[in-house]
């Protein structure tokens, strides 16, 4: 019973790895450009702080994930892996949405803010986005049931 | 020590409740307009679907922070609590993150994407918006300290 929820766990934290892994790369290659009346258009993560935020979380998540899976069973840092899921739970979700709030306006764009969509001039970058993004809630799921998986093995006991 | 613990848990909960009970009230009656060229320019949050999301998300998390605290201790109920706590945690998270890239947006523009700045011409609308960003923050924290504070709590017997 141990072993099957440590090798679930571990299997968790390697799909988290994965999907953070994925997002940071396509998200940090993601480029794109378009000439409009003699003007060139070009689009970039850089451009925007929340997909840099988003890249940085990413790349952060990926390296954690990996990081945790040398710790061996038993050892007594695994009382800071637990605070340090929640930490990067709540960064991975706050990368994921800020960066999902700017490409739902890339799409949609504001008339009320005179903000135009820009996905139409630079479709290449915004499906590198909304790629990055899918991968990006892959990782926020795999965290969220990481915490999960972690309140049932060990609230278990205190709730028969 | 048990009582001071809950007491504290109960005084984290109120916190919470008050941070997103202000974080939705202040974004909810964010309003402005302005003229421009004749043209009448009108700002309010029901206009940016990242907004929606972060009062509906706060109003949330305000109903559930006074709900919990009719829940008496010792209840077996309290293990969803925890559940819950997390998906709280993220949902808060989430909805502060998405309205903090829009209000960095609102506030700076993004001169690559064509989107000009709107704070100059509506600043009461962005003073709303950053007065209840505050208070989502607070509200972010609370939960962060809950998840903490149950962490410790619940794991101090395993690690000694």
């Amino acid at each position: 019973m141990a072993k099957s929820s440590r090798l679930f766990s571990v299997l968790l934290r390697l799909l988290a790895a994965a999907a953070t892994l994925c997002a940071a790369i396509v998200m940090a290659t993601s480029h794109d450009s378009t000439t409009v009346f003699g003007l060139t258009f070009d689009a970039k993560f850089q451009y925007t702080p929340s997909l840099k935020f988003f890249v940085i979380a990413n790349a952060i998540g990926c390296f954690y994930s990996l990081l945790v899976l040398f710790i061996p069973s038993g050892s007594s840092l695994w009382r800071f892996v637990i605070v340090f899921d929640v930490i990067l739970a709540l960064l991975l979700t706050a990368a994921t949405a800020a960066a999902g709030a700017l490409a739902e306006l890339g799409k949609k764009g504001n008339s009320h803010a005179g903000w135009m969509p820009i996905c139409n001039q630079v479709p290449g970058f915004c499906d590198h986005v909304m790629g990055s993004l899918i991968c990006g809630l892959v990782g926020v799921v795999a965290y969220l049931l990481i915490l999960l998986h972690t309140i049932h093995t060990v609230m278990s006991p205190l709730f028969p």
